[in-house]
């Protein structure tokens, strides 16, 4: 199987009670990558820089076996900008400012040799944009994966509603969960989505873990205990990453591989928070990500 | 092994969105009696109620292999009362109504025949009342657990790490471990607690789960999910009963079968909250309890 990844590549300014950076590589698309490059998989990433974006940052993503021919460069065009602050406690932040730049008019276009992968993660975009990629691949993938936020949610939830529809699983935290179909139980709230379209549902619970919503099966599991998280951005992207890394990998779409994806998901996460931006991904090797997932069993299994 | 219960015997009257109750049978050591009980487990309990406490509630605990010849009984004396109200999120509570009552004047008198019990669980209660009943017991019994609540944290904290020193094992929900550490990661607070006497810490997450710490291992364990919490009331006393039910009847205190007694707790207090009071445990067979421990496994087990 081979993957495709449509997202945002972008710069971020990150402050937290760790500490601070200037512009950093960031962006759905970027963590998404790299996670599924900690478990060897190659990826092609769809999405759009401005002019700005430097060559290191592109060398930085090929290097993690990342096609890079289907991210857009616009001449005179400035890279998506977030910057935001996070306070103690890491559930909340701030945004301090956010520029679209060649975001706002952004039109994917999937290169010809990768608009029939196998699977293909939709990161956080606007469900418009989405769709319009997904509606260039053919035939369907065999797995449709869906990010999302509360922004969509809140402001074109006629466009979100359309885009999920069409897709397999959707990845939601529980807020955003209880936004969308205003349940504050989980397993009514999944259950709601399935009737929307996607057979598999993901909810994310932040620092307690995630729960997988299949058909008839139901999957919990807990996070990774941290003594630090210095940052929590792309910790949803990375989950994501991590999730359809080991599908790809593994070629499998049964719910007991899907529950062995869902603990490589989380082992993913719980490297992105532990350094800011990328670098708590490409600072992981190979043996780590490992050495963490037998951890991880040790710590959840009786 | 046997157990030994140290704890309140009350009445309790509840409102929640799903209704509300009169005077109805509560207090800690009800809840972790009634979940020791569904393993099957005989205990005693030690505690106090007034006159106007009803026969028929006693004979609620001697049908559950309760011992009551602990149980004082104070002529002229009113059980202590507790009236609390929960709102659409059930983690919140506001207490409408609290009498002491025979309670104030506590003082833990343990029957001759049960001072040299192999398990003491002492039930939220004053901390000085707590340290009174364990020093009558003798020899120190193999395994001690306590609980408390922020008040005890917020009022009588000398007497709290006094007591503390003397336990085996603290169960304390991640509030309380923030109030009393100062830590917000719950791997350092439980380091702290460590640092303060139990060898063991046991951290309850609400519906998210709980954490086992022991000296040098940790297991993590989510809690089952449910469409419906009726009433919380009780539910961190029955996940106590269940885990010194479970401990007291299989006679092994190895880190293993601590992990399983954890199990056992987190799915007495999933019974406790499906109805009001202690309907919730009385109204579960042996088999609904094994059914449920099947059903968790395969939710959280890979």
């Amino acid at each position: 199987m081979d993957l495709l990844i449509v997202g945002t590549v972008a710069y971020d300014a990150i402050e937290s009670p760790y500490g601070k950076t200037d512009k950093i590589l960031g962006g759905a698309a970027t963590y998404i990558g790299l996670a599924a490059a900690k478990l060897g998989v190659t990826s092609s990433i769809v999405s759009v820089v401005g002019e700005d974006f430097e060559k290191n940052h592109l060398d930085l993503l090929t290097s993690n076996k990342i096609a890079i021919n289907g991210i857009e460069i616009i001449k005179g065009g400035e890279t998506f900008f977030w910057k935001g602050k996070y306070h103690n406690d890491m559930n909340f932040r701030d945004t301090l400012e956010t520029r679209l730049n060649v975001l706002e008019n952004f039109s994917p276009k999937i290169p010809k040799e990768n608009t029939s992968p196998s699977i293909v993660m939709l990161g956080n975009l606007s469900p418009s944009v989405q769709l319009e990629a997904l509606q260039q691949l053919t035939p369907k993938p065999k797995l449709t994966v869906l990010d999302t936020m509360n922004f969509w949610i809140e402001n074109t939830l006629n466009d979100l509603l359309n885009t999920i529809k069409n897709v397999d699983v959707l990845i939601i935290n529980d807020e955003e969960l209880r936004l969308l179909t205003n349940e504050t139980k989980i397993n009514k709230g999944a259950k709601k989505i399935q009737e929307m379209g996607p057979k598999t549902v993901i909810i994310k619970r932040g620092e307690y873990g995630s729960v997988l919503f299949n058909e008839n099966e139901t999957f919990i599991l807990p996070a990774m205990l941290l003594d630090k998280v210095v940052d929590p951005t792309g910790a949803g992207d990375s989950f994501a990453g991590g999730f359809v890394g080991y599908l790809t990998k593994s070629k499998d779409l049964s719910f007991n591989n899907l529950k062995t994806a869902l603990v490589y998901a989380t082992i993913a996460a719980s490297f992105c928070v532990q350094e800011f931006g990328t670098e708590g991904l490409t600072n992981t090797s190979l043996a780590d990500f490992e050495n963490r997932l037998n951890e991880f069993k040790k710590l959840t299994q009786y």
